[in-house]
Protein backbone atom coordinates (compact mmCIF):
# COMPACT_ATOMS: atom_id res chain seq x y z
CA UNK A 1 0.00 0.00 0.00
CA UNK A 2 1.07 3.50 -0.40
CA UNK A 3 -0.26 6.28 1.11
CA UNK A 4 0.42 10.16 1.31
CA UNK A 5 -0.83 12.95 3.58
CA UNK A 6 -0.77 16.46 2.24
CA UNK A 7 -2.17 19.40 3.72
CA UNK A 8 -4.10 22.54 2.23
CA UNK A 9 -5.83 25.54 3.33
CA UNK A 10 -10.04 26.26 2.34
CA UNK A 11 -9.98 28.99 0.31
CA UNK A 12 -12.98 31.64 0.89
CA UNK A 13 -13.57 30.87 -3.02
CA UNK A 14 -14.41 27.35 -2.42
CA UNK A 15 -17.58 27.80 -0.01
CA UNK A 16 -20.82 29.01 -0.97
CA UNK A 17 -23.62 30.38 0.51
CA UNK A 18 -24.45 27.36 2.91
CA UNK A 19 -21.11 28.40 4.59
CA UNK A 20 -19.45 25.27 3.99
CA UNK A 21 -16.98 23.93 0.88
CA UNK A 22 -19.10 23.50 -2.22
CA UNK A 23 -19.21 20.01 -3.02
CA UNK A 24 -17.32 19.79 -6.32
CA UNK A 25 -14.37 21.26 -4.62
CA UNK A 26 -13.26 18.64 -3.01
CA UNK A 27 -12.29 17.16 -6.67
CA UNK A 28 -9.09 19.97 -6.51
CA UNK A 29 -8.37 19.29 -3.51
CA UNK A 30 -7.78 15.14 -4.05
CA UNK A 31 -6.36 15.83 -7.53
CA UNK A 32 -3.60 18.88 -5.68
CA UNK A 33 -3.17 15.63 -2.95
CA UNK A 34 -2.67 13.36 -5.65
CA UNK A 35 0.29 15.79 -7.23
CA UNK A 36 2.11 16.02 -4.20
CA UNK A 37 1.91 12.20 -3.91
CA UNK A 38 3.54 11.23 -6.91
CA UNK A 39 5.88 14.36 -6.30
CA UNK A 40 6.79 12.05 -3.04
CA UNK A 41 8.00 9.53 -5.24
CA UNK A 42 10.32 11.87 -6.65
CA UNK A 43 8.04 12.16 -9.94
CA UNK A 44 5.26 14.62 -11.54
CA UNK A 45 2.36 14.53 -12.64
CA UNK A 46 3.44 17.54 -15.07
CA UNK A 47 6.89 14.59 -16.33
CA UNK A 48 4.45 12.18 -17.29
CA UNK A 49 2.38 14.65 -19.63
CA UNK A 50 5.69 15.82 -21.07
CA UNK A 51 6.40 12.17 -21.67
CA UNK A 52 3.16 12.05 -23.62
CA UNK A 53 1.04 10.11 -20.85
CA UNK A 54 -2.78 11.97 -19.83
CA UNK A 55 -4.38 10.70 -16.48
CA UNK A 56 -8.14 11.45 -17.26
CA UNK A 57 -10.13 10.94 -14.65
CA UNK A 58 -13.18 8.28 -15.12
CA UNK A 59 -15.12 7.68 -12.55
CA UNK A 60 -15.29 9.48 -9.26
CA UNK A 61 -17.40 8.81 -6.10
CA UNK A 62 -17.56 10.70 -3.05
CA UNK A 63 -19.19 10.89 0.44
CA UNK A 64 -19.75 13.97 2.46
CA UNK A 65 -19.64 13.22 6.06
CA UNK A 66 -18.99 16.60 7.47
CA UNK A 67 -18.58 19.78 6.12
CA UNK A 68 -15.50 21.81 5.22
CA UNK A 69 -15.33 25.27 6.35
CA UNK A 70 -13.33 28.39 5.38
CA UNK A 71 -9.77 28.80 6.78
CA UNK A 72 -10.01 24.92 7.77
CA UNK A 73 -6.25 23.23 7.39
CA UNK A 74 -7.63 20.23 6.06
CA UNK A 75 -5.61 16.83 5.56
CA UNK A 76 -5.82 14.74 2.39
CA UNK A 77 -5.06 11.31 2.10
CA UNK A 78 -3.91 10.00 -0.61
CA UNK A 79 -4.39 5.77 -0.50
CA UNK A 80 -3.18 3.37 -3.15
CA UNK A 81 -4.44 0.20 -1.97
CA UNK A 82 -3.47 -2.11 -5.43
CA UNK A 83 -0.26 -1.68 -8.00
CA UNK A 84 -2.18 -1.46 -11.26
CA UNK A 85 -1.48 -3.74 -13.98
CA UNK A 86 -3.94 -2.53 -16.55
CA UNK A 87 -4.67 1.01 -18.03
CA UNK A 88 -6.60 1.64 -14.82
CA UNK A 89 -5.57 3.53 -11.41
CA UNK A 90 -7.64 3.94 -8.46
CA UNK A 91 -7.20 6.05 -5.32
CA UNK A 92 -9.18 6.51 -2.01
CA UNK A 93 -9.00 9.55 -0.67
CA UNK A 94 -10.10 11.10 2.68
CA UNK A 95 -10.24 14.53 4.08
CA UNK A 96 -9.95 15.42 7.79
CA UNK A 97 -10.17 18.72 9.36
CA UNK A 98 -7.92 19.80 12.49
CA UNK A 99 -9.71 18.13 14.91
CA UNK A 100 -9.38 14.93 13.39
CA UNK A 101 -12.42 14.79 12.40
CA UNK A 102 -13.89 12.59 8.70
CA UNK A 103 -15.11 14.91 6.57
CA UNK A 104 -14.98 12.90 3.47
CA UNK A 105 -14.42 10.13 1.64
CA UNK A 106 -14.04 9.13 -2.16
CA UNK A 107 -12.50 6.68 -4.65
CA UNK A 108 -11.09 8.12 -7.64
CA UNK A 109 -10.33 6.18 -10.54
CA UNK A 110 -7.98 7.11 -14.12
CA UNK A 111 -6.73 5.69 -17.02
CA UNK A 112 -3.10 5.66 -18.45
CA UNK A 113 -3.29 7.19 -21.46
CA UNK A 114 -1.24 7.73 -24.81
CA UNK A 115 -2.08 11.79 -25.23
CA UNK A 116 -1.02 11.33 -29.05
CA UNK A 117 -3.20 8.19 -30.10
CA UNK A 118 -5.79 8.59 -27.22
CA UNK A 119 -4.82 5.03 -26.58
CA UNK A 120 -5.01 3.38 -23.08
CA UNK A 121 -1.78 2.63 -21.98
CA UNK A 122 -0.13 0.81 -19.00
CA UNK A 123 1.36 2.62 -15.86
CA UNK A 124 4.90 4.23 -17.33
CA UNK A 125 7.78 2.64 -16.33
CA UNK A 126 9.21 5.24 -14.11
CA UNK A 127 6.27 5.52 -12.41
CA UNK A 128 5.44 1.58 -11.96
CA UNK A 129 9.65 1.55 -10.50
CA UNK A 130 8.74 3.94 -7.63
CA UNK A 131 5.84 2.41 -6.53
CA UNK A 132 6.90 -1.22 -6.60
CA UNK A 133 8.85 -1.10 -2.71
CA UNK A 134 5.41 -0.18 -1.74
CA UNK A 135 3.70 -3.51 -2.83
CA UNK A 136 6.35 -6.23 -1.83
CA UNK B 1 -40.73 9.64 -12.72
CA UNK B 2 -39.96 12.65 -13.19
CA UNK B 3 -37.52 13.74 -15.66
CA UNK B 4 -36.51 16.85 -17.52
CA UNK B 5 -33.85 18.24 -19.67
CA UNK B 6 -31.73 21.54 -19.27
CA UNK B 7 -29.29 23.09 -22.19
CA UNK B 8 -25.76 24.83 -20.99
CA UNK B 9 -22.98 25.80 -23.42
CA UNK B 10 -19.41 24.73 -22.17
CA UNK B 11 -17.14 27.64 -20.47
CA UNK B 12 -13.45 28.20 -21.37
CA UNK B 13 -13.19 28.59 -17.80
CA UNK B 14 -14.53 24.92 -17.36
CA UNK B 15 -11.81 23.39 -19.64
CA UNK B 16 -8.56 22.15 -18.47
CA UNK B 17 -5.23 21.60 -20.48
CA UNK B 18 -6.15 18.32 -21.37
CA UNK B 19 -8.77 20.45 -23.71
CA UNK B 20 -11.89 19.13 -21.97
CA UNK B 21 -13.93 20.05 -19.07
CA UNK B 22 -12.38 18.94 -16.12
CA UNK B 23 -14.54 16.53 -14.01
CA UNK B 24 -15.03 18.11 -11.06
CA UNK B 25 -17.41 20.80 -13.49
CA UNK B 26 -19.76 18.91 -14.06
CA UNK B 27 -21.25 18.96 -10.83
CA UNK B 28 -22.21 22.25 -11.31
CA UNK B 29 -23.57 21.31 -14.37
CA UNK B 30 -26.27 18.90 -12.64
CA UNK B 31 -26.61 21.49 -9.81
CA UNK B 32 -28.07 23.93 -12.59
CA UNK B 33 -29.70 20.99 -14.28
CA UNK B 34 -31.68 20.30 -10.93
CA UNK B 35 -32.68 24.09 -10.19
CA UNK B 36 -34.07 24.03 -14.05
CA UNK B 37 -35.65 21.03 -13.10
CA UNK B 38 -37.92 22.54 -9.84
CA UNK B 39 -38.18 25.49 -11.41
CA UNK B 40 -40.30 23.72 -13.99
CA UNK B 41 -42.29 22.53 -11.34
CA UNK B 42 -43.21 26.03 -10.49
CA UNK B 43 -40.87 26.03 -7.77
CA UNK B 44 -37.68 27.06 -6.69
CA UNK B 45 -34.92 25.77 -4.95
CA UNK B 46 -34.16 29.33 -3.70
CA UNK B 47 -37.43 29.43 -2.71
CA UNK B 48 -37.06 26.30 -0.12
CA UNK B 49 -33.82 28.01 1.44
CA UNK B 50 -36.24 31.11 1.75
CA UNK B 51 -38.36 28.65 3.87
CA UNK B 52 -35.45 27.15 5.90
CA UNK B 53 -34.84 24.48 4.08
CA UNK B 54 -31.07 23.48 2.37
CA UNK B 55 -30.42 20.51 0.68
CA UNK B 56 -26.69 19.69 1.38
CA UNK B 57 -24.99 16.77 -1.09
CA UNK B 58 -24.32 14.19 0.62
CA UNK B 59 -23.02 12.08 -1.95
CA UNK B 60 -22.17 12.01 -5.31
CA UNK B 61 -21.05 9.53 -8.35
CA UNK B 62 -20.09 10.48 -11.69
CA UNK B 63 -18.59 7.74 -14.60
CA UNK B 64 -17.20 10.36 -17.30
CA UNK B 65 -17.86 8.54 -20.81
CA UNK B 66 -16.38 11.04 -23.55
CA UNK B 67 -15.06 14.35 -23.12
CA UNK B 68 -17.38 17.54 -23.38
CA UNK B 69 -15.18 20.02 -25.19
CA UNK B 70 -15.78 23.75 -25.24
CA UNK B 71 -18.01 25.64 -26.69
CA UNK B 72 -20.20 22.15 -26.72
CA UNK B 73 -24.29 22.56 -26.38
CA UNK B 74 -24.83 19.96 -23.65
CA UNK B 75 -28.11 18.45 -22.62
CA UNK B 76 -28.29 17.44 -19.22
CA UNK B 77 -31.43 15.10 -17.93
CA UNK B 78 -32.42 14.72 -14.41
CA UNK B 79 -34.26 12.01 -13.49
CA UNK B 80 -36.25 11.57 -10.09
CA UNK B 81 -36.90 7.73 -10.37
CA UNK B 82 -38.66 7.46 -7.02
CA UNK B 83 -40.35 10.05 -4.76
CA UNK B 84 -38.44 10.08 -1.54
CA UNK B 85 -40.48 9.20 1.62
CA UNK B 86 -37.53 10.47 4.22
CA UNK B 87 -34.86 13.00 3.97
CA UNK B 88 -32.85 11.86 1.35
CA UNK B 89 -33.34 12.37 -2.65
CA UNK B 90 -31.81 10.47 -5.14
CA UNK B 91 -31.34 12.43 -8.74
CA UNK B 92 -29.50 10.41 -11.60
CA UNK B 93 -28.56 13.11 -14.44
CA UNK B 94 -26.94 12.43 -18.07
CA UNK B 95 -25.30 14.76 -20.21
CA UNK B 96 -25.40 14.59 -23.95
CA UNK B 97 -23.61 16.97 -26.73
CA UNK B 98 -25.40 17.70 -29.56
CA UNK B 99 -24.18 14.68 -31.56
CA UNK B 100 -27.19 12.76 -28.60
CA UNK B 101 -23.46 11.09 -27.62
CA UNK B 102 -23.64 10.58 -23.75
CA UNK B 103 -20.51 12.26 -21.91
CA UNK B 104 -21.45 11.29 -18.26
CA UNK B 105 -23.73 9.35 -16.08
CA UNK B 106 -24.13 10.92 -12.54
CA UNK B 107 -26.05 9.30 -9.30
CA UNK B 108 -26.35 12.32 -6.76
CA UNK B 109 -27.88 12.34 -3.10
CA UNK B 110 -29.07 14.75 -1.23
CA UNK B 111 -30.56 15.58 2.43
CA UNK B 112 -33.37 17.51 3.20
CA UNK B 113 -32.49 19.60 6.61
CA UNK B 114 -33.48 22.45 8.38
CA UNK B 115 -30.96 25.57 8.39
CA UNK B 116 -31.88 26.81 11.82
CA UNK B 117 -31.45 23.09 13.83
CA UNK B 118 -29.20 21.47 10.97
CA UNK B 119 -31.88 18.74 11.53
CA UNK B 120 -32.85 16.42 8.91
CA UNK B 121 -36.25 16.92 7.67
CA UNK B 122 -38.55 15.41 4.90
CA UNK B 123 -39.28 16.99 1.60
CA UNK B 124 -41.57 20.29 2.18
CA UNK B 125 -45.12 20.19 1.18
CA UNK B 126 -44.94 22.43 -1.41
CA UNK B 127 -42.44 20.29 -3.80
CA UNK B 128 -43.72 16.84 -2.36
CA UNK B 129 -47.23 18.04 -4.00
CA UNK B 130 -46.05 19.67 -7.28
CA UNK B 131 -44.11 15.89 -7.83
CA UNK B 132 -46.72 13.38 -6.39
CA UNK B 133 -48.71 13.59 -9.90
CA UNK B 134 -45.63 12.25 -11.50
CA UNK B 135 -45.41 9.12 -9.24
CA UNK B 136 -49.13 8.06 -9.35
CA UNK C 1 -20.25 50.19 -31.79
CA UNK C 2 -21.80 46.72 -31.44
CA UNK C 3 -23.56 45.79 -28.43
CA UNK C 4 -25.00 42.45 -27.50
CA UNK C 5 -26.75 41.46 -24.65
CA UNK C 6 -26.38 37.65 -23.09
CA UNK C 7 -28.85 36.12 -19.91
CA UNK C 8 -27.47 33.62 -17.51
CA UNK C 9 -28.53 32.07 -14.33
CA UNK C 10 -26.28 32.34 -11.36
CA UNK C 11 -25.55 28.97 -9.73
CA UNK C 12 -24.87 27.57 -5.92
CA UNK C 13 -21.65 26.92 -6.73
CA UNK C 14 -20.68 30.72 -8.05
CA UNK C 15 -21.66 31.91 -4.69
CA UNK C 16 -19.49 32.12 -1.41
CA UNK C 17 -20.18 32.39 1.87
CA UNK C 18 -21.16 35.79 2.30
CA UNK C 19 -24.14 35.02 0.47
CA UNK C 20 -23.14 36.46 -3.25
CA UNK C 21 -21.09 35.68 -6.19
CA UNK C 22 -17.83 35.54 -5.30
CA UNK C 23 -16.08 38.31 -7.42
CA UNK C 24 -14.14 36.03 -9.70
CA UNK C 25 -16.92 33.96 -10.83
CA UNK C 26 -18.26 37.22 -12.89
CA UNK C 27 -15.57 36.88 -15.27
CA UNK C 28 -16.68 33.39 -16.79
CA UNK C 29 -20.11 35.26 -16.99
CA UNK C 30 -17.69 37.83 -19.32
CA UNK C 31 -16.27 35.02 -20.78
CA UNK C 32 -19.54 33.50 -21.64
CA UNK C 33 -21.45 36.96 -22.77
CA UNK C 34 -18.42 37.69 -25.34
CA UNK C 35 -18.67 34.08 -26.56
CA UNK C 36 -22.71 34.64 -27.17
CA UNK C 37 -21.79 38.07 -29.13
CA UNK C 38 -19.32 36.23 -31.48
CA UNK C 39 -21.76 33.72 -32.07
CA UNK C 40 -24.48 36.25 -32.78
CA UNK C 41 -22.06 37.25 -35.60
CA UNK C 42 -22.51 34.27 -37.09
CA UNK C 43 -18.70 33.17 -35.91
CA UNK C 44 -17.50 31.36 -33.07
CA UNK C 45 -14.71 31.75 -30.62
CA UNK C 46 -14.36 27.97 -31.26
CA UNK C 47 -13.93 28.75 -34.47
CA UNK C 48 -11.28 30.73 -34.67
CA UNK C 49 -8.93 28.89 -31.97
CA UNK C 50 -9.76 25.84 -35.02
CA UNK C 51 -7.99 28.34 -37.30
CA UNK C 52 -4.87 29.04 -35.03
CA UNK C 53 -6.23 32.17 -33.23
CA UNK C 54 -6.10 32.53 -29.86
CA UNK C 55 -7.36 35.16 -27.63
CA UNK C 56 -5.77 35.18 -23.98
CA UNK C 57 -6.54 38.13 -21.51
CA UNK C 58 -4.57 40.44 -20.93
CA UNK C 59 -5.43 42.94 -18.40
CA UNK C 60 -9.29 43.11 -16.68
CA UNK C 61 -10.80 45.54 -14.47
CA UNK C 62 -14.06 45.23 -12.67
CA UNK C 63 -15.80 47.26 -10.07
CA UNK C 64 -18.59 45.33 -7.95
CA UNK C 65 -21.38 47.62 -7.02
CA UNK C 66 -24.31 45.85 -5.84
CA UNK C 67 -23.76 41.89 -5.19
CA UNK C 68 -25.36 39.62 -7.42
CA UNK C 69 -27.88 36.62 -5.85
CA UNK C 70 -28.14 33.14 -6.50
CA UNK C 71 -30.65 31.94 -9.09
CA UNK C 72 -30.53 35.66 -10.30
CA UNK C 73 -31.30 36.02 -13.79
CA UNK C 74 -28.33 38.06 -15.21
CA UNK C 75 -27.93 40.47 -17.83
CA UNK C 76 -24.52 40.99 -18.95
CA UNK C 77 -23.72 43.42 -21.65
CA UNK C 78 -21.05 43.36 -24.19
CA UNK C 79 -19.98 46.34 -25.75
CA UNK C 80 -16.88 47.57 -28.48
CA UNK C 81 -16.56 51.04 -28.61
CA UNK C 82 -13.67 50.52 -31.35
CA UNK C 83 -12.83 48.45 -33.70
CA UNK C 84 -9.29 46.70 -33.08
CA UNK C 85 -7.07 48.18 -35.83
CA UNK C 86 -4.03 46.26 -34.23
CA UNK C 87 -3.34 42.99 -32.25
CA UNK C 88 -5.64 44.03 -29.35
CA UNK C 89 -9.16 44.26 -28.29
CA UNK C 90 -10.88 45.90 -25.85
CA UNK C 91 -14.40 44.64 -24.33
CA UNK C 92 -16.54 46.47 -22.15
CA UNK C 93 -18.98 45.16 -19.53
CA UNK C 94 -21.92 45.85 -17.58
CA UNK C 95 -24.40 43.20 -15.63
CA UNK C 96 -27.91 43.90 -14.58
CA UNK C 97 -30.75 41.65 -12.61
CA UNK C 98 -33.64 40.97 -13.35
CA UNK C 99 -34.93 45.06 -11.66
CA UNK C 100 -32.24 46.16 -14.06
CA UNK C 101 -29.89 47.14 -10.98
CA UNK C 102 -26.49 47.71 -12.25
CA UNK C 103 -24.61 45.28 -10.56
CA UNK C 104 -20.85 45.31 -11.87
CA UNK C 105 -19.00 46.95 -14.85
CA UNK C 106 -15.73 45.41 -16.51
CA UNK C 107 -13.11 46.28 -19.19
CA UNK C 108 -11.47 43.19 -20.55
CA UNK C 109 -8.44 43.21 -22.58
CA UNK C 110 -7.43 40.44 -24.93
CA UNK C 111 -4.93 40.04 -27.36
CA UNK C 112 -5.14 38.52 -31.05
CA UNK C 113 -2.47 35.63 -31.05
CA UNK C 114 -1.19 33.20 -33.12
CA UNK C 115 -1.33 29.81 -31.58
CA UNK C 116 1.40 28.18 -33.09
CA UNK C 117 4.06 30.98 -32.58
CA UNK C 118 2.27 32.69 -29.86
CA UNK C 119 3.22 36.05 -31.79
CA UNK C 120 0.64 38.81 -31.94
CA UNK C 121 -1.31 39.32 -34.78
CA UNK C 122 -3.98 41.94 -36.33
CA UNK C 123 -8.12 40.36 -35.68
CA UNK C 124 -8.75 37.48 -38.13
CA UNK C 125 -10.42 38.76 -41.55
CA UNK C 126 -13.58 36.66 -41.12
CA UNK C 127 -14.23 38.12 -37.46
CA UNK C 128 -12.87 41.81 -38.81
CA UNK C 129 -15.72 41.72 -41.84
CA UNK C 130 -18.44 40.69 -39.54
CA UNK C 131 -17.58 43.48 -36.97
CA UNK C 132 -16.82 46.46 -39.80
CA UNK C 133 -20.37 47.27 -41.05
CA UNK C 134 -21.16 48.06 -36.66
CA UNK C 135 -18.67 51.02 -37.31
CA UNK C 136 -18.85 52.62 -40.61
CA UNK D 1 4.44 49.10 4.30
CA UNK D 2 3.27 45.86 5.34
CA UNK D 3 4.45 42.74 2.37
CA UNK D 4 4.09 39.39 2.76
CA UNK D 5 4.55 36.44 0.12
CA UNK D 6 2.84 33.27 0.36
CA UNK D 7 3.72 30.15 -2.15
CA UNK D 8 1.14 27.89 -3.58
CA UNK D 9 0.79 25.31 -6.31
CA UNK D 10 -1.13 25.79 -9.59
CA UNK D 11 -3.68 22.78 -9.69
CA UNK D 12 -4.69 21.32 -12.76
CA UNK D 13 -8.39 22.44 -12.18
CA UNK D 14 -6.76 26.27 -12.69
CA UNK D 15 -5.47 25.56 -16.15
CA UNK D 16 -7.85 25.88 -19.16
CA UNK D 17 -7.54 24.39 -22.93
CA UNK D 18 -4.59 27.40 -23.69
CA UNK D 19 -2.32 25.29 -21.33
CA UNK D 20 -2.50 27.94 -18.76
CA UNK D 21 -3.88 29.48 -15.56
CA UNK D 22 -7.18 30.88 -16.75
CA UNK D 23 -7.27 34.51 -16.12
CA UNK D 24 -10.28 34.33 -13.11
CA UNK D 25 -8.32 32.06 -11.48
CA UNK D 26 -5.69 34.31 -9.89
CA UNK D 27 -8.47 36.07 -7.92
CA UNK D 28 -8.43 33.10 -5.09
CA UNK D 29 -4.87 33.27 -5.36
CA UNK D 30 -4.45 36.89 -4.46
CA UNK D 31 -7.37 36.13 -1.52
CA UNK D 32 -5.22 32.89 -0.27
CA UNK D 33 -2.32 35.57 0.01
CA UNK D 34 -4.11 38.65 1.84
CA UNK D 35 -5.25 35.42 3.89
CA UNK D 36 -2.02 33.85 4.74
CA UNK D 37 -0.33 37.58 5.17
CA UNK D 38 -2.70 38.83 7.96
CA UNK D 39 -2.27 35.35 9.63
CA UNK D 40 1.24 36.19 9.93
CA UNK D 41 0.27 39.28 11.89
CA UNK D 42 -1.35 36.91 14.80
CA UNK D 43 -4.91 37.49 13.00
CA UNK D 44 -7.23 35.73 10.60
CA UNK D 45 -9.96 37.13 8.15
CA UNK D 46 -11.92 34.16 9.89
CA UNK D 47 -12.01 35.50 13.17
CA UNK D 48 -12.69 38.86 11.65
CA UNK D 49 -15.92 37.19 10.10
CA UNK D 50 -16.81 36.01 13.88
CA UNK D 51 -16.47 39.54 15.13
CA UNK D 52 -19.41 40.35 12.41
CA UNK D 53 -17.34 42.10 10.05
CA UNK D 54 -16.78 40.96 6.10
CA UNK D 55 -14.77 42.37 3.44
CA UNK D 56 -16.37 42.64 0.27
CA UNK D 57 -14.22 43.26 -2.85
CA UNK D 58 -14.91 46.34 -4.59
CA UNK D 59 -12.49 46.74 -7.40
CA UNK D 60 -10.49 44.58 -9.10
CA UNK D 61 -7.91 45.21 -11.83
CA UNK D 62 -5.31 42.57 -12.90
CA UNK D 63 -2.26 42.54 -15.50
CA UNK D 64 -1.22 39.79 -17.25
CA UNK D 65 2.34 39.08 -18.62
CA UNK D 66 3.17 35.86 -18.38
CA UNK D 67 0.99 32.78 -18.49
CA UNK D 68 1.37 31.01 -15.26
CA UNK D 69 1.47 27.11 -15.79
CA UNK D 70 0.23 23.82 -14.75
CA UNK D 71 2.84 22.45 -11.14
CA UNK D 72 4.10 25.90 -11.49
CA UNK D 73 5.36 26.80 -7.64
CA UNK D 74 3.95 30.45 -7.45
CA UNK D 75 4.92 33.18 -4.91
CA UNK D 76 2.14 35.61 -4.53
CA UNK D 77 3.31 38.95 -3.16
CA UNK D 78 0.80 41.24 -0.97
CA UNK D 79 1.72 44.76 -0.64
CA UNK D 80 -0.16 47.04 1.28
CA UNK D 81 1.19 50.37 0.70
CA UNK D 82 -0.85 52.22 3.32
CA UNK D 83 -2.96 52.42 6.24
CA UNK D 84 -6.27 52.89 5.74
CA UNK D 85 -8.09 55.60 7.36
CA UNK D 86 -11.37 55.23 6.15
CA UNK D 87 -13.31 51.68 4.98
CA UNK D 88 -11.36 51.25 2.48
CA UNK D 89 -8.22 49.35 2.27
CA UNK D 90 -6.34 48.54 -1.18
CA UNK D 91 -4.02 45.54 -1.64
CA UNK D 92 -1.13 45.25 -4.62
CA UNK D 93 -0.39 41.70 -5.13
CA UNK D 94 2.31 40.51 -7.83
CA UNK D 95 3.24 36.64 -8.67
CA UNK D 96 6.10 35.51 -9.75
CA UNK D 97 7.34 31.86 -11.01
CA UNK D 98 9.85 29.59 -9.82
CA UNK D 99 12.39 31.58 -12.24
CA UNK D 100 11.63 35.07 -10.82
CA UNK D 101 9.28 35.83 -13.45
CA UNK D 102 6.79 38.29 -12.97
CA UNK D 103 3.85 36.64 -14.28
CA UNK D 104 0.78 39.33 -13.27
CA UNK D 105 0.33 42.74 -11.13
CA UNK D 106 -2.73 43.18 -9.21
CA UNK D 107 -4.49 46.11 -7.52
CA UNK D 108 -7.41 44.83 -4.80
CA UNK D 109 -9.91 47.34 -3.00
CA UNK D 110 -12.02 45.75 -0.42
CA UNK D 111 -14.52 47.72 2.05
CA UNK D 112 -14.94 46.50 5.86
CA UNK D 113 -18.83 46.12 6.67
CA UNK D 114 -20.37 44.95 9.41
CA UNK D 115 -22.40 41.95 8.43
CA UNK D 116 -25.68 42.57 10.07
CA UNK D 117 -25.84 46.16 9.05
CA UNK D 118 -23.94 45.98 5.95
CA UNK D 119 -22.78 49.37 7.06
CA UNK D 120 -19.72 50.76 6.06
CA UNK D 121 -17.03 50.49 8.69
CA UNK D 122 -13.49 51.34 9.48
CA UNK D 123 -10.81 48.40 10.10
CA UNK D 124 -11.58 46.85 13.12
CA UNK D 125 -9.48 47.84 15.77
CA UNK D 126 -7.45 44.58 16.81
CA UNK D 127 -6.03 44.21 12.98
CA UNK D 128 -5.31 48.14 12.96
CA UNK D 129 -3.12 47.42 16.37
CA UNK D 130 -1.02 44.97 14.25
CA UNK D 131 -0.57 47.10 10.65
CA UNK D 132 0.53 49.98 13.12
CA UNK D 133 4.14 49.39 13.46
CA UNK D 134 4.42 48.65 9.83
CA UNK D 135 3.65 52.28 9.46
CA UNK D 136 5.07 54.23 11.41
Amino acid sequence: MFTTETQLRVRYAETDQMGVVYHSNYFPYFESARAESIRQLGFTYADMEKMGVIMPVIEVQCRYIRPALYDDLLTVKVILKELPVHHKIEFHHEVLNEKEELLATARIILYFMEAKTMKRITMPEPLLKKLQPYFS
